[in-house]
Parts: C-alpha cells; structure tokens; sequence
C-alpha cells in the first residue's frame, strides 16, 4: 500500500515556491558567471546547465496542482514569472489562468498568442470559459465561440449573460439529472454506466420529462436505501433552490446557512438550468471579504504584487484625489478662523484631537452599520433603535473622554490665561462631535446603499470629509465665540 | 408528485422574520389596548389574544431551519429576543446557540437555567458541544461532562485541548471507516446496514486495523465501479490530510484550493482522529473575515446590535483609548511649533493636508502589505522588492501631488510675503511624508507579525500615528527653518 502524500497545504507549498526560486536563481547565477567569460566552450556550458535547470523545474512543476502553481506564479517577480509560466502553459494553461489573481492574469494572457489563448480556454468547461471571456481579447473569444458545439456556445452565452455577482454567472452545467419513476437499482447501473460523476456531486437532480425539477437524491442516500426503491420515493422534495438571477451574495450566505455542497438552479418555470457548488461560493466568499478590506483602502483593483510603479499607482489614485479634495475642504474651515488661531495658536494643536477621535468613533459605528446592511439585520424597525443606541453610546464617550481631554488640556495650558474655558471649549467639541460622529456613521452608509452603491467604498470617505470639517468648524467657532 | 418549496435564501428568511415582528407588535398592540381599560372580562381577552398569538408564532418558528431561528434572534430588539427564545427552546435550542453570535447567545444563555442548558447541549455532537462550553458557566459543564459516556467525554476534551484557530478544534468525529481489503459490494451492504451517513459525507476513510490512515473512497467512485472490486484497488492513495495542530487559516486556504468537501485529520503517526468538513471551513472564512472587518475599526468582538449602551461603549474603548493618546502625543508635536504657528497662522490649515493624505497612502500599502502576508506570498526573497516598488509609488504619488497642492497653496496664499517659500515647503513636505507613510505601511505589519500578533488591529493605530505625528513634525519643522 502506497504511503499517504500529506499535502501540507501552506507548508507544502510554500517549500514548492523556495525550490523553484532556488532552482531559478541558481540559473541566474551560472548565467551571470558565464558571461563574465566569452567564448563558444562557455555559450555551450550555459545552453546545457541552462537547459538542465529548466528540465528540473519543469518536473517540479508537473506535480502540482493548477491552484499551487497559481500560487507560485503570483509571488515570482514578473521575469521569473513569465520563466515558469513558458514551462507549465502547455499543460493545464488554462486552469492556472482561472486560479490567478485578476493582475496576474492579465501580465500572463498579455504573453500568449491568439491560438495559444484558444486552446488553453478549449479545454475548460463552459461556465469557466464565461470566466474568462471578459479578460481574453475580442477576436480569441469568437473564434474560441466558433470552436464549440451549440450546445456549449449556448452555455458561454447563458453564463455570459448573467452579472459576475448573480447565482447564473457562477452556476455550472455539471450535473446528472434522473428520472422519478426508476429504481436505484437502475439508476446505480445508469452512473455506472457513465463512469465519472462530475465534480463535487453530493445529489443527482431529479426531473420531470420536460426538464422541471421536482427533487433532489443525494448520493448518501441512494447508498444506504433498498436498491428496489424507485428515486420518488428517496428523494427529497424540498431543496434549497435559487434562480439565476438572485444575488451571489445572498446565495453565498443560503449555503453557510444550510449547509450545501451543491444546489439545483432552476428558471422561473421551474426548469433545471444550473448548479451551484460550495467551491464556487467558497471562492467568491473570499473574493468579496477581500475586495472589501482592499475598497476601504481605496484600492479599486487587487494588485499584482509585482506590477509596475507605474499601473499600482493608477490603482490608488481616485481614492487619494478624492480624499485631497475633502483634506482641501476640511483645510479651508481652518482657513476661515486663521484670525483666532493667530491669537491663540494653542488652538491649532487641539483640533486635530477634535477631529481625530470623531473619525475614530464613527468609523466604529460605520463598521456595525456596514455589517448589519450586509447581513440584512437592520431593518425599517429597528433601524431608529439602532441610531438610538449609537446616539447614546457617542454622549458617553463624549463625557468621559472629552471630560479627560478638558482635563488635560486645562493642565497642559494652565499657564494661559484662558486655560479654564479653553479647557470647556475642549470638552464641549468633543462631545458635539462624537455626536455627529455617531450620525454620520449610521447615515453615510445608509444613503449610499439607498442610492445602489456600495457602502465600503465611499462611506469611509464621507465619514472622514463630516468628521474632520466638522470636528475643525465645531471646536474652532467654539473658541472664537467663547474665548 | 409535491411542489417543489422554494427556500428562496434571503427574501425566504426576511418574510419570516417580518411575519415573526407583525406578530410581536399586532400582540403589543392589544396589549396596550387593554391595559387601558381594566376589569375581569378585558383581563380574560388579553389572556386570550396573547396565547392566539403565540401559538402562531410558535408554528411559524417551528418549520424553519435553525439557523434562520438564529437570524431572527440576532435581528430582533432584546424583550422580542427573549419572547421568541422562550418559544423555541424547548426543541432545538442547542442548534441555535450554535449558530447565533456570540453576543447574542450570551444574552440567551443568561435566560437559562442549569437544567435547560444541560439539556440543549446534550443534543449536540461532541464537537458542537466543545464549540459551546466554553460560553457555559462552569458547572454547566461539569455536569455535562459527566451525562457524556467515556468516549465521548474524551472527544469533547479532545476537542477543548486545542485553540479555537486550529484544525483540531474545527475538525468532528463524525466519519465512516472502511478497510482495504473489503469489496465495494461487502462496503455498500455495511452502509446499508448503517442506515444513514454523517452529514456531508462524500468519501469514506480507508485504515488499517491499527487507525493507520492508508486512503479515501469517495462515494462518487463506489457508485461508478464494479461492486466486485477492492476497495483498495478504488480508493485515493493521496489523499490531502491534516494534523489537529495545524492553523485554521491554512485549511482553509487548503479546502479552497484543493476544492475539498472533507477531509481527514490524523495524528503524528498516520492515525485517523477526526474530520475536517467544508461547511465549518465556510463558517471559519466568514468569521475571520469579519472579525478583521471590526478589528480594523477597533471593535474587540462582535456587537449585539440590540446591547446596552453600556455593554457597547466598552467594546470600543480600548481603542478610542489608544487613539486619544497618540492624538495627544501627536498635538504635542504642533505644540512645540505654536510659536511659528502665532507667526503664520496658515500652517494650521495646511498641516492637516500633510498628515491626512500621509494617512491615506500608508493605508493603501498596509492593506496590500497585510493581505500578502496573510496569503503567504510576502517572503524574504521578494520583500526588499515589495518595499522598494511601495517606496517607489509614494515618490510618484509626492511629486504629483505634493506638486498639485505646492501650486494650490500658492494662490490660496498668494497674499502673503511668502507666498512661494510656503507653496515649496508643502511640496517637500508631502513627499518626504508619503515616502515615510509608504515605509510605515510596509513595516508596521511586518514588525506586529515578527512580533507574533495579528496586524489588522495594531497596525493602522501604529500607521496613523506615525503620519500624524511626523506630517506635523516634517511640515511645521520645514516651514519654521525656511519662512
């Protein structure tokens, strides 16, 4: 009996990653030795240490799996990168293409002709050719169109029709359909008739003749009930199904939720169109906590580690422009008290503590908003009972640290004359502005979800733009009244 | 043949829980109703109405799953919670408990007494119990402990051994063995025998007569081979496995590119303990990902929406806490510049520009920094790289614009004598700040993670700080050695 190959997952592969780096710079090494010294003998030795070095990383390669050589590929710098892409496009091109990042993915489609781009997506299924339709040129994906049956075209287009983040734009057409009326005895002998079952088949989807579906058999259960039985009578008639059109999003949370594996995608007759499985969903799961940690940074795009200066910083530009226009604004507010910041340049040092602690306690409030959005616990009905809570939490923590930071500031300024109210005009701010803190927090996402936009992006921004104008216009109208 | 019953995810749960709050408030309604009025008869229809209404509400409870029970309870306000709560406890409450928050099962369990909990927790599998105990108070748990048999007992201790965030306190026990040398025939006739299959069970595991993991049997393949055949000429010799001390983070990372359903768990000398399943990895994925979400805000745990405000309030301030101090410490640096500050007192509008945008570049590369480091695909041979591509950006991003607000500066100030000097030391000033930000947002994740902590929440305090406090230290020190 053959020993058990432990996969270590990360281990695993990041030892792959450190043997194919060392066996690519000791190439560069040999490399560079070489051509030190000129001379035909040395070109010779450099062909063949070279070409040695390439035959032990190409075997290397041909062990692992599409996902670890995806993994490989996106933490080489670019030149490495493209070495070994050369060495494993030949083979399963295409399913390294679908598990690399977006960036990566274009810096390796960018190297590869027409034709090559072709038979790589040949030899996908359909669903995962809709993938990659979009980041492939124009001309490949025709003749890519013309190469498939009409069936399969139909397929590309349905998948193709769908938005990336709708269950018909992540479903397959993998799955094995059995009629009610037969035994498990019949069906066991159909399965083995063909074989292989598709990918992650936990159930086999039972339909009607015209195509409806009206239940589904897991495998389990066609395992341990009489062989005599007929399907109708095993099956289970109440599945999780979705349609094409629901949201991944909400199809995402329906299998955490249930616990599927895999789940039926009928139409609005009822017709079995699709499968989805917990892989997919599992990917876009990821995807999305991801794309969201990157859009609260302002990062429009996930990043290819090893892209130019020039292309990540396009990435971020929108987010930094936008962000000197609100610095811009929230500079101007302080511009219109210059006056009082002359007389008192005390003033100056506190604001930004004014300002500073209102972004840091809306953001809290703007994070659990977000959250209960996305989850859709904040309903019409609790919504006031929520904004309520926050309200009360920003006048506690009004109190007690805008009552600290008077404390501090009469200590720190006890030699001014207007250390005391000074210290008052601290306190009062801060308050006012953990207030409206709290407000804009809870509204900023509110209104962009309400306009059909997504709250991670453009919430932060608005936060801060409220919380730092405010925070200046507050405190410093404050003291200029006051003091 | 029954209609297929659409558990249409979302807009499915969201009826349900706006049927469960209709029927709350409707009962509130006629209680209020009647209060106002008093008198034997009005006491006897409240008595009637109230228990009407429950009783509809308890049959609209019982048909859903758990864990839409769950979502309801985490949507509803505290009193409403506790009604429902009352309502289905009885039946599945341990299920619940599990799926719930942990700030909303907290609130539940405290509603308990010994007696019920027992009871709830006794329902579950040894690992759900060992998910559950430690919310439980203590002697809860000795009692539970002591209703167990032996072998259990020892699952749920085993289980309690190790940390949350490793693959033995995710993984079950809930798995099918099956010797090598058995026929597919003489296995299917055992599953028959067995009558039902652990949930998501899409392979059986194949061991020696000593627990020696030697392969998997996925259903698919029983079901489409020869019952005359071996199950070891059938079984997957190479299967992926894990160890109980394994990290959480890297199976997961491992079911995603592997694309598993389950996977077995052995020991350091091959023996099967346990299972990792698909459905928990899921969980685990969301969790994380929003607990980095709050972390990044600084919110410890996740919040009951429906808290005190009291409860809330100390979430937060550890956090709020550690910004007042480095707000304060950054105030101090404008504090010791208040003297050219008096003297020009557009320095205070301008700095915050410095400081802010610093903020926001910094947030860009720690983003990135920090998803690398989570993926693994930050090592030491790219790192140098990585920083010198991120200081790169920043000196692109200072030139452009640092060089935008050097000219803004001007005309807003071109008034002023210096006017020129002033629109020079912001451009100088910009870019040695967003230069520093770069290198702060490559290391401050670094150091946390070298220093063996998470970075999602130590990181963005340490980042901003350094911005704010240096911006001010770089901008005013500038302008008061040049003006």
């Amino acid at each position: 009996m053959s020993q058990i190959q432990e996969i270590h997952s990360k281990d695993h592969v990041e030892d792959s990653l450190r043997q194919v780096t060392d066996i690519i710079s000791r190439q560069k090494l040999v490399e560079s030795l070489v051509h030190k010294q000129e001379g035909p003998r040395h070109d010779l030795v450099e062909a063949l240490v070279h070409k040695q070095n390439l035959v032990e990383l190409q075997k290397k390669l041909d062990l692992l799996h599409p996902a670890d050589v995806a993994y490989i590929l996106e933490a080489l710098p670019i030149e490495d990168r493209l070495l070994v892409w050369e060495l494993v496009k030949a083979d399963c091109d295409g399913d390294i293409l679908l598990e690399v990042s977006d960036a990566v993915r274009e810096s390796l489609i960018e190297t590869m002709d027409n034709r090559e781009l072709v038979a790589a997506a040949a030899s996908l299924d359909t669903d995962e050719i809709a993938d990659l339709a979009p980041d492939l040129p124009k001309d490949v994906v025709q003749e890519l169109m013309k190469s498939l049956d009409a069936a399969k075209r139909a397929q590309v287009e349905s998948s193709l029709s769908y938005a990336e983040d709708s269950v018909g734009g992540l479903m397959d057409y993998d799955f094995v359909t059995i009629r009610a009326d037969v035994t498990l005895e019949a069906a066991l002998r159909y399965l083995r008739l063909m074989g292989d079952l598709p990918q992650h088949t936990d159930k086999l989807f039972v339909v009607e003749r015209n195509g409806r579906l009206i239940g589904t058999l897991p495998l389990k259960r066609m395992l341990v009930h009489d062989p005599e039985a007929h399907v109708a009578a095993v099956m289970s008639d109440d599945p999780v199904v979705f349609h094409p059109s629901d949201e991944a999003d909400d199809a995402a949370q329906a299998f955490e939720r249930y616990d599927l594996v895999t789940a039926p995608v009928v139409d609005a007759k009822g017709v079995l169109v699709g499968r989805l499985t917990v892989d997919v969903m599992l990917d876009f799961i990821r995807a999305k906590a991801e794309a969201d940690m990157l859009q609260v940074a302002g990062l429009r795009e996930e990043e290819d580690m090893f892209s130019t200066v020039w292309k990540a910083a396009k990435n971020r530009w929108l987010w930094l422009g936008i962000n000197l226009c609100t610095a811009l604004i929230a500079s101007r507010v302080v511009g219109a008290f210059e006056g009082s910041i002359a007389q008192l340049s005390a003033l100056a040092a506190l604001m930004p503590i004014v300002a500073g602690m209102g972004g840091n306690a809306g953001s809290q409030t703007l994070t659990l908003v977000v959250r209960g959005l996305a989850l859709n616990i904040i309903s019409k009905k609790n919504a006031n009972r929520l904004m309520l809570k926050e309200l009360g939490i920003s006048v506690l923590n009004g109190v007690v640290w805008g009552g600290i930071m008077g404390v501090v500031t009469y200590f720190l300024y006890r030699d001014l004359p207007q250390a005391l109210p000074l210290a008052l005009v601290m306190t009062a701010a801060m308050l006012l502005n953990l207030m409206l803190s709290a407000l804009a927090g809870y509204w900023a996402p509110n209104i962009i979800v309400r306009l059909g936009h997504d709250p991670a992006f453009g919430a932060h921004v608005l936060l801060t733009f409220i919380t730092d104008s405010m925070g200046f216009f507050i405190f410093l109208s404050l003291a200029t009244v006051l003091l």
